[in-house]
């Protein structure tokens, strides 16, 4: 690993013209400033482009075994292929890499770390590589843990309400242009099909998403289940280190631009109440907890879109079973669910690297 | 209880005017004729409006004791303090009531009916009224009847996508204007609160609905729970006689126009296989199934909006849970949610009533 220089870690951020990438830019912009030189990295078609980054402008460079020289960490907001052939690169020339993508979270050599939960996991490393969870994942992820840590999580039912920005900058564009369109109508959405035929084109999602919910996110696995719902699950068990948590997961996309919400029924080994439940969650760094229904008042994605933390609202205690809250969360899928929490693990190694 | 004439029971119509009663309408114009002189009544500010119903004017009649006079099945589309003072009436006055508001659901003395799973319940009816289910019991009650009878239901753990028309025409009206607001925007959506500054007035509910997702309907009971969430427990259990039922339900509304949608988990006391449950669910009444992913094949509200049946689709097994169904469902809530139910309801009265 290289030293530090200016007493300062270096950074590459690879796929710094991305969706993931231009949040990234953002945040290492406003947050507390732990860096050296920060490298920005993309494809050779963006070689050459400027994105400002703490204020100044920085040239793209083209993905290069060579552009890891010196590169304390490397932080990859790209796809799985790419981060599957590149991180190892940046690792061999002597980098740590905070991948984003799915290549190597199930993995049991790559830790899969949210540093509020297990930020230990990001020191055992054995290929120099950690992974970031998926978003709808760590959109509860963060209280989960606070919850587990007094409660001793045994189950999960998640139901999702994911965003239509999960599919990148194509599902938002989708989305908009599929509003305009059903937008001024008196009818759309009372006969079968009306709205499938108004909008026409259906962008990355399987059905429309104007006036609808669609019960689907990812590509389908063995059983009927999408990739998404056993991503909610696997990854779940191993942030937790519960290989043994019953996770059942329904992933469906609903029509809001940035920002997952779940409705969450968990079940723990320990009875929980409410008012404790809420305690923790006040608690808890990077959770706020709005919940409080006789005045309005509960996470929703539109008012909490471009925020940091895991919100949660709605807390209740199964009426048929003391061992069981029902919840609801929102969190920003570009934030948290990517772009922060890669961030902060980019953090913990800066830490790490300036103890020495 | 007055013999029917013309071979043929007199039906009244109270609420004709509403949105379910505009829905019943309908029904009982395309439905299987069972019905001698149809009656419609409103309030008095709708006396002398004239309505078609099977193809015929119909003049609506202002609400009085005289209205029932020679009405065998009365039923009552009209808000739940109509229903409560004005069915006792009707059934003095010698008919059965259905009622489709919340006003009797969970009397010990009224039975809950839904003609696919407790048909038998509606001969028992000591005070001459039969109550019809919250529409959101309504969009899953059938589909879990036919799996209880085959594995015997347990739990039930039920995340709602519930439509804007649930809260009425207000609530369509406001969706409508909502989504004209954001519509054309490049930009709203991802920073904390623009869309609810862009759409100012929320109408009925609690929180912008386009582009958004609201985690409340109906009103505050105790422990945080909404009504409707209360409604899906007490009415499931009431519904399929299983006093002991555990359920917890988190209601949500999404922006879509109408047709409720759930995602289920569900635990039986028999083990269970995606194969049967996929067969029981096929032929079920009143159900069908479409469940294949591979090919883009699953239910969704905008697709099945208009429409009679319960849409089931995502069957699959709990990974970590042999007794468990995941699933999830779609089903009008004007049409199986309160105006076909009910009318289902009035025709098992009817052929009771010509079995002498
Ligand atoms: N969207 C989300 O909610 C979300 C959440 C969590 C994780 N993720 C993951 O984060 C990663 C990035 O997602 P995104 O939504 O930001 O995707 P995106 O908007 O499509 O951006 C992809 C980035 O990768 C770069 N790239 C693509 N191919 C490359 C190559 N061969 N060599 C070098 N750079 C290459 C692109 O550079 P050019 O501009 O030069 O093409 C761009 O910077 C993905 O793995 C995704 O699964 C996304
Ligand atoms: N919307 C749903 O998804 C849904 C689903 C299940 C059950 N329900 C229940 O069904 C009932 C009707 O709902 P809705 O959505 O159709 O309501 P709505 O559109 O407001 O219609 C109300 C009806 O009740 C009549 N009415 C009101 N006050 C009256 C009075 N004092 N005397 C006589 N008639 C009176 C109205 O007649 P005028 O036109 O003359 O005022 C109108 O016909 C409610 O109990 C509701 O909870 C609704």
């Amino acid at each position: 690993m290289s030293p530090a220089r200016n007493g300062k870690p270096t950074l590459a951020v690879v796929g710094a013209t991305g969706a993931v990438g231009t949040v990234m830019l953002d945040l290492l912009s406003t947050r507390e400033d732990v860096w050296g030189e920060i490298r920005l990295v993309a494809s050779a078609r963006s070689a050459g482009k400027k994105l400002v980054v703490r204020g100044e402008e920085v040239e793209v460079v083209a993905l290069s075994p060579e552009c890891f020289d010196g590169v304390d960490v490397a932080m990859f907001d790209v796809p799985d292929e790419v981060s599957k052939e590149w991180a190892p690169i940046a690792v061999e020339r002597g980098a740590i890499a905070v991948d984003n993508s799915g290549a190597f979270r199930m993995d049991a050599d790559v830790p899969l770390v949210v540093p509020e939960v297990n930020p230990a996991a990001a020191r055992r490393r054995p290929r120099g590589i950690i992974s970031n969870p998926n978003c709808t994942t760590l959109s509860m992820i963060v209280a989960m843990g606070a919850l587990h840590a007094e409660y001793n999580l045994q189950a999960l039912v998640v139901a999702s309400y994911q965003a239509a920005s999960g599919a990148g900058q194509p599902g938002i564009d989708a989305l908009r242009e599929q509003i305009s369109k059903v937008a001024g109508s008196d009818t759309l959405g009372t006969q079968p099909g009306d709205v499938r035929r108004a909008i026409g084109e259906l962008g990355p999602f399987p059905a429309p998403l104007a006036l609808n919910v669609v019960p689907w996110a990812g590509s389908l696995k063995e059983d009927g289940w999408s990739s998404e719902e056993l991503k909610v699950r696997n990854e779940s068990r191993k942030i937790l280190g519960l290989p043994d948590l019953r996770v059942s997961a329904t992933c469906v996309r609903v029509p809001v631009i940035t920002t997952h919400s779940l409705a969450v029924h968990a079940t723990f080994e320990r009875e929980v109440t409410v008012d404790r439940a809420q305690a923790i969650l006040r608690d808890a760094p990077g959770v706020v907890l709005v919940d409080d229904p006789a005045n309005g008042e509960f996470p929703t994605p539109a008012d909490v879109v471009g925020t940091d933390p895991t919100w949660v609202g709605r807390v209740r205690r199964a009426i048929d079973d003391p061992h069981s809250l029902d919840l609801f969360l929102c969190g920003d899928n570009l934030r948290k669910g990517a772009a922060l929490n890669t961030a902060q693990i980019a953090e913990l190694l800066a830490e790490e690297l300036a103890e020495g």
